[in-house]
């Protein structure tokens, strides 16, 4: 028989304190509103163990009456994989896990627990002249082991990979209480099964992150930062393969962004001033770390061989940091300006970098053709061949009406492309509780039972997460 | 009751034709001889399918029958993973899928079967101005079923990383015959548990790899390439990081060698001159790869730079590609020529990068100290952490004697260290059938019970590569 959540709050209080748990519902809001606003379902507790011996008792506690544990970070997850889906889970905060271990910049690791906030982890590196270059719109907020449960990516994937490539090693809590202690500094060891590569991007799934050894990278010495006017994405294919050629892994950004995005955000007072060289269809920003004892202009002298060839209209170079900023204000403020016009529908997809034109050219006329008047908003990470396909409501619609009337069909529309075209339906955010039905629809039959025979053998209770991800 | 080796062959051969197997014992030396010349168990039938749908078919009767089967690639593995261990085994030889099935320069990919040879897949990206930049010593004849089977190192990991890193998707059969198609081009796709990763390292124990979808990049301009003499590897760590500062991720290589590995090489007529700029206790081979449209001399700038600081004695830049392939073979020669010198005894270790100095001379001094007149040779990837700890022979003693007497407590001399400094007992070459018991010894329990839990859940017979790895 299933414990009630009174019992619940009182079995976790005796084992941890009542200070650690939290048992009323209207002290539970930090921890159950996510950003999305889709997800609405109350928990049995919250509860906030303070070291890792403590997510262990919690898991064996769970394990041993089998109740729910959903792991949170920072509550910064798009899919609802961090907030409950049936109403009895124990969420199990990690915010109290939050040291920095250890940090070596000889070794080029830092150790984090999981409740430190990326911030954090960004400021301590660069107090050792080092970058950990994981950087996101809620980095002020999310913590390293959410991060690390969705493979978080972001603006620098490109030149340093997503948090998977960013991870050598991971501390986590079994479903059975017993601690995986695979901490470790190395670049090579071949001595078994990649299980940190499985815990990574599994959502809290397969056991609980409790702490991590990331990368760190000496700090460039400077950065080159452009914003170029190009016709389209067609455009922006062979630019990327020209600036992929000549300055290789350099390369830390390449988005794009169409020319509505930039009209919405001086619309509505997101920039002081344009930060391009005036009006395109489209822009691209690019930029270029300069490690330190080398000369500057790498950038600049592919951007003229790209102008030669007739692949770029205009650029304007970040000449101050301020400059920079603004470049990346632009960029950055995409999702958050489109809250602005109403109601948007929106799809983190990615496909093969050469088919992103084709990706946005049909998913244009596709919406188009299916709900005339409304506005594609694609931008993202081109070099990723990840696009956030967003769409906003046509001018002056009722954003109610408009989300009933077209959400359901637009992300058939799009996910329809992105599958012809070899892609993923979630290219960052995850699973979650969002996309269970549509994983189920979209993913390799076989590799959707591999991943319930790991989950049924890692936690054969069904504890960890229970639903999330593979329903 | 298990099939009789006759019964085997028979059935084989009625499942392909009598072509696709080898059934008598003197034809299978091609199968069986491995590197090492450690192992030399017998095998029950080799099988040569022709096609991904015959590899399934091998599998559904190994599974229905109970019958161990052995992926076989190149035979160039130096743990004994692909030879038998029982002799009751089928090896299955992926040779015949070798054909290169796609290359996208655009997207940057390559997708390549099992049975693809190394230089092949090299020659292939070629051809397109691209690199597919995994160069190992066994490049001729590995394959890349078994390149991604026991993620390969090489001597470009710390620019590109290892066979795991290089590997954007695979495919393969399952122990239930099923295919997993997990072949993809995506550089985001965060819809599930990272099975490619799983499969990726796990030595043909969960899952027989078909093809690979490979990440290739474009051609350097050039490269620059030279030899430094230093002290020793106390005065490599602090250039590693200044290097590492300055060139970030253009650095491709940095190894080190000790002098004795000059002398020997000089000796036994392997190098027509010296490489270097002269006499030194160790040197460093290092390598920055230079972009199109870039100014050459930053490596040259970076030296000088060191040599003011006074961690170099002196250097030697490659002027052209015959001074760059002699470097190159100074380094890469260094395993061969030790069995010019009798036996030898080898490690294949990893420590964090801040632990080498460490680790060298803690290693050396307890060898000399347990074996007088050993002659240490360490020598390897310093930028990965990576250590071939070899040790050769004293000069004019009995080899048998040699091994017979100081093997096992070299080994358990080196672990030692290796273990106390946070380190891997198999950096790069896996564990097959030779570190089974080593394993057993020095792996976190907990990952030695996740390891078993995933090999019963997705093995459940025990068919795939049977007592390899974990016992």
């Amino acid at each position: 028989m299933s414990l009630s959540a009174a019992a619940i709050v009182d079995q976790l209080s005796a084992l941890l304190g009542a200070n650690a748990v939290i048992g009323q519902a209207d002290q539970m809001g930090h921890y159950l509103k996510e950003p999305r606003k889709r997800f609405h379902t109350g928990a049995a507790a919250v509860v906030l163990p303070a070291s890792v011996e403590q997510v262990q008792a919690i898991v064996r506690w769970a394990d041993d009456h089998g109740v729910g544990l959903i792991p949170q970070g920072g509550n910064t997850g798009l899919v609802g994989a961090q907030v409950p889906l049936r109403g009895d889970e124990v969420i199990i905060s990690l915010a109290k896990l939050d040291r920095i271990r250890t940090i070596d910049t000889a070794a080029g690791t830092m150790t984090a627990e999981a409740g430190v906030i990326l911030e954090n982890a960004h400021k301590a590196a660069e107090a050792e002249n080092t970058i950990f270059p994981l950087w996101i719109a809620s980095q002020g907020s999310a913590r390293i082991g959410g991060v690390l449960s969705s493979n978080a990516g972001g603006v620098n994937v490109l030149a340093y990979g997503n948090a998977r490539e960013l991870t050598m090693g991971v501390e986590a809590v079994m479903a059975d209480g017993q601690l995986y202690q695979g901490l470790n500094s190395l670049k090579k060891d071949n001595t078994g099964y990649d299980l940190r590569d499985l815990l990574v991007g599994a959502e809290g799934t397969l056991g609980i992150i409790t702490a991590a050894t990331l990368k760190i990278f000496p700090k460039p010495e400077d950065y080159e930062t452009t914003i170029v006017n190009i016709a389209g994405p067609e455009a922006a294919l062979p630019l990327f393969e020209l600036l992929r050629a000549r300055i290789g892994g350099r390369l830390n950004a390449f988005e794009i962004v169409p020319q509505l995005g930039l009209e919405l955000q001086l619309r509505h007072g997101f920039l002081d001033q344009d930060p391009t060289a005036g009006p395109s269809p489209w822009y691209s920003l690019i930029e270029v770390a300069r490690m330190a004892g080398t000369e500057p202009g790498a950038l600049q002298s592919a951007i003229e061989a790209a102008f030669e060839k007739g692949l770029i209209d205009n650029a304007v170079f970040a000449e101050s940091l301020a400059d920079r900023t603004r470049m990346w204000a632009f960029r950055e403020q995409m999702s958050e300006v489109q809250s602005k016009e109403g109601a948007s529908i929106k799809h983190d997809v990615s496909v093969p970098i050469a088919a992103v034109p084709q990706l946005i050219a049909e998913g244009i006329a596709a919406a188009q053709r299916l709900s005339p008047g409304i506005r594609p908003v694609p931008f993202g990470h081109m070099g990723d061949g990840n696009i956030h396909f967003n769409f906003s409501q046509p001018v002056g619609a009722d954003p109610k009406v408009f989300m009933a009337e077209n959400d359901e069909k637009m992300h058939e529309a799009i996910y329809e492309i992105v599958l012809r075209l070899g892609g993923s339906v979630s290219a960052e955010h995850g699973i979650g509780q969002l996309k269970i039905e549509l994983l189920k629809q979209v993913k390799d039959p076989v590799a959707l039972s591999l991943m319930h025979t790991i989950k049924r053998a890692l936690d054969p209770k069904g504890i960890l997460n229970p639903g999330k991800m593979l329903g």
